[in-house]
């Protein structure tokens, strides 16, 4: 019996990328839609305007949009709500006892909850129990799309030598911009460069979910101090962000030797073995001009992320070119990997006990 | 009386935004088009797949390409030479007498070569006299379309606070690989993270541009010695070069103050009095999101490069945004202010001194 | 002494077109702006999201955008308004005297109201006297940016061969649509096979532009009757309407016959003269691919219409591509052009009327 | 056991799409892979630029690629050769008893050879008779890229009502004039309306598709004599052709009539049998705006057309939208269910033959 999972935002999107991979996964099932006043109560198929390649699922189609507000019979609600209202509907789901796997930035930050990359920092998971919602209501949340890829590329780079400071440049797509998002006029054959925000959390989300678990009496998780200095830029691609990268190290190595511990790079073994989880997280290509986005994004169904060109900085010790998709390892994919980890480690029963205890 | 010019490589990218540029030109003529023995002895009208958006001008039509073998009456050639080629034709025209004024990568370096930025290095022009070519001939180039922006958007930083180290990563247009240049299906809604060779020009040419002339028994440039680590990006825009720079400085100084300097840039009076000088070689853009790429390539007719997010760096010591029009002010454009600066300093007499010993 | 024009819906797309165009204009200059209520009362500059790739005129810049109220200062408005607000705005000011050149659809099917193309129907400005409005007030529109291309080509054929019906298909460009407009993922490597409203503005308007003005008491215009059939597509290019029209004539010719008419067409004389008119309002290619939306959109300042292909139909008569320039000769270039007629023709003058009248 | 095929211009663009389409084939192996001499010798992986955008596989990168002569190992070969070639190279095959299925344009309109969709002309396979090739090697083609969706639109609509004339303009992909194909700076926001040939194409070949197998002496099929008029056209989109069409009916029905014979439309059940095969090869969208190239193109896997705003026509009497994958329908797919067709009708059995006569 699959467990039930909510959508809060199911509209925009990222919601529909939520649907989209959803579909025919072996442990969910989507029983409850929710977004905004302006959708609730009309059919999915009318109150969105479906944006994804493949069609419109049936049953989704029909299901009747509810208000953003807790339900009792989910094991789960996925959060691809807009930071200006996941804030407090997060937390009112959490409150209500409902786990919420949130890829909104609001409570990224928040000491208590875990910013999650199962490959990464999995035993930050132990955060939750600083969480003091009733009933084993919690929030998990991922990184922002552009951070995940640089931060699953720094992960072993860090373990083997140390980072001492971080120079990126990023070359992101238009989807990051959510649904309208960026204007045509504004993209076609255009770059910005300028993307609100998108520094900052380049600067300081690494820098958590890196950072040790520390397990005291409560554990804890310190941020690290290294320096990351981003510049955001948005070109006209449609999927998957690029990333110039520049690594100083605490311990010398050549770029060889960086290479290699990327290339050898491997999540743990309960990682691997989640239904989304791909064969490699991490991939290293060997082609002087990979990887590139249109042609790379798409490896491991969106969830690998691609590194090339390992070679020495002239002002740093190393440089390499960081691929990773931008809507599904970086928002809804890598959403999805977060609540099987969870179900994995049997942190979802919210419903089974709420049925348990209605049932008593 | 204008001067007569001849242009090697017409048929090209290059050469067909020479043509385009010389037109209505106050001091230059366009009198000698030669290209490959492919088009040589076609009418230019027929040899040339002309791609500039301005109709090709009737009387440039019917001109005959010639073969790219040096004509006695001529004050100047152009030249939009491959690389390929360029090494020999650009000497055996110098050996003839005739000034070279280069686009092409090959002489670039030589000690006795000015490679000249008007608004930056104009002294540079000093190391002719090592050229050793009879009758006045010799060759002047301008820099690498990524580097010509850098290299101006340094200037006054290097001036003002002395550069110790330079990152930068490039979003480079379509153009820049000429005609036909990518493939669409490359090119189209991607990202190729590299551009053969590039690194390596905007690595070093800014420091040979930005060295000062050592004017001892004979002229000489040593060229700098900071790190420039450089990532090339090809984007699918059509026209600019969009740079994220980061910089270390010798001296502290904060944001604000590169700012400044950055915006009270000026050229010298005698630079700013040629016909293709832009009113503003440097423009600081205040807009949180400029400059971009499509909206201010054209600034000063493709002649102004513009700088904005002018800002702290977390790794160096400040970063900016710097866009160049790659085809004018990075190839052509930039190559006709060169000769416009010769032509000032009355070093453009080939054809006049030929025609005074013809006895004429 | 320049003739004083405001614009309605300045800050709009077209607006800013308007604005763009008119700078430098030997006849008229701007000296009123106007737009919703949501930035009146602020300046031009920080009310308007300024996309044009020149700079915004600082003296533009600074002016207080005023509400679509009429003034008296004015010898004319152009108006950019929104079709959801244009019907009543552009009425209370023709009611207060003023003459209203529009661009919006509202009125353009009116009896009373020319539908203006001046090199193809000049003698319809005979209509105005049918409008009531109190004061030498009126309005004078100009066509759909899809129709004008289609009816500046079947111009000349009409009037040697007669036409019976039409097939188009246009390819048009993301301009069209204003700003923000298409969403750059609804936009970019896609085609979009609609366009809310357009087929029918096709459909309908050549047939009233090209009809006959019948003089007997009252000036009086009957619509063609000829069928013309539409299909409508929105393409991922950012200015140019590309069209792929068929044609059924009354008097049969061959291709060749309706290549000449179309290449010999030149509008009248006095048309010729107006400062926006292009030499020629119409240029045959003969390229075998040609006309391309990028490289020839400009011909004219963006007010040449460009033909080519022009060749046996297997279905209809005769067949050929046309292309015209939607945000110029389509939009705030056609109105400019339309307001130069009507200057030429001295019917603007309430401004000076005005100031007789109050005695100075 | 799996038959033994091989691949005929194996590096082209077709090429590769034939690859990508044959891994994991139920029926079908790939055995052979054979391009230029400048392949020729080399492994694949090398003498191959890999535009798919999965991974190259291993066990192809690793083959050497072969000439383009018959070899006796194969029970069939497919051609994605280019048409300078594909004549005498196919006859070569054939002649060698291989039986080839090709996508070139060389013998589609000869006589004696089948141009085949299965679902809509299959009964044409016996035109094979006539072919005298030794030991039962011949020749099947699959249409131009932008005749099978028209076609396949048609098929119907003639069942039903006959078809008396077709006017038709194409949007066509880039990925359409293969690798590299199309130049960027040709290709970035820009329409090119012309296509070398492809016009001819599209008013012959469903002529000849749609027309009935005459079965007297020997089978024969005439093709049917209505006009078709098309206009090609190249937009900047990767896959898909999209295609406003305009039909004239021999028997009156209005446009909900035409629908519902689309919509209804099913290939024969060997045919739906058939592994390639999708569940519809026709799908009729009834949003406002579909079919959109990049959202619908993908429609079962590529192998299905979709149709959109089936309408009246004010010149013709129907008029709709038609968008089928040019790469995948219109060549390598198309090519496959051809063949598979072949093998379902017990017609590839060279190499068992081969086999058991040296068996003997």
């Amino acid at each position: 019996m699959k467990l039930h999972v909510g959508i809060l935002g199911a509209t925009g999107a990222v919601g529909q990328k939520f649907i989209r991979l959803l579909q025919d996964h072996p442990w969910f099932e989507i029983s409850f839609l929710a977004a905004s006043n302006r959708s609730a109560g009309r059919p999915y198929g009318e109150a969105a305007n479906w944006i994804e390649s493949i069609p419109l699922p049936a049953k989704i189609a029909s299901m009747i949009v509810q208000d953003c507000t807790p339900v009792a019979d989910l094991d789960l609600v996925f959060s691809g709500l807009d930071a200006s209202v996941a804030g407090d509907v997060e937390m009112a789901f959490a409150q209500a006892g409902i786990p919420v796997v949130s890829n909104a930035k609001n409570h990224r930050m928040d000491p208590s909850v875990p910013l999650l990359i199962p490959e990464v920092n999995p035993n930050h998971l132990a955060l939750i129990e600083r969480q003091k919602f009733s009933e084993g209501g919690f929030i998990v949340t991922n990184p922002n799309c552009a951070s995940v890829g640089l931060t699953l590329a720094l992960k072993p780079i860090h373990d083997a030598f140390g980072v001492e400071a971080v120079s990126v440049t990023t070359l992101q797509a238009l989807s990051g911009a959510g649904y309208p998002g960026v204007a045509s006029l504004d993209a076609l054959a255009n770059v910005i460069p300028f993307i609100g925000g998108e520094e900052d959390k380049l600067a300081t989300e690494p820098l958590k979910i890196l950072a040790p678990l520390e397990t005291g009496s409560t554990p804890e998780v310190s941020t690290l101090q290294f320096p990351i200095s981003a510049q955001c830029t948005r070109v006209p691609v449609l999927q998957g962000h690029l990333e110039c990268v520049s690594v100083k190290l605490s311990s010398p190595a050549d770029s060889e030797a960086v290479r290699k511990v990327l290339e050898s790079f491997e999540a743990p073994a309960e990682i691997r073995r989640l239904p989304s989880s791909p064969e490699r997280c991490l991939q290293v290509l060997d082609e002087p001009d990979a990887p590139q986005t249109r042609r790379h994004v798409g490896a491991g169904d969106g969830m690998t992320v691609s590194i090339g060109r390992v070679r020495p900085c002239e002002v740093l010790d190393v440089k390499f070119v960081v691929l990773s998709h931008n809507t599904v390892r970086g928002a809804a994919g890598g959403a999805i990997l977060n609540a099987e980890l969870l179900a994995a480690k049997g942190l979802l029963h919210h419903r089974a006990a709420t049925l348990a205890a209605q049932g008593s």
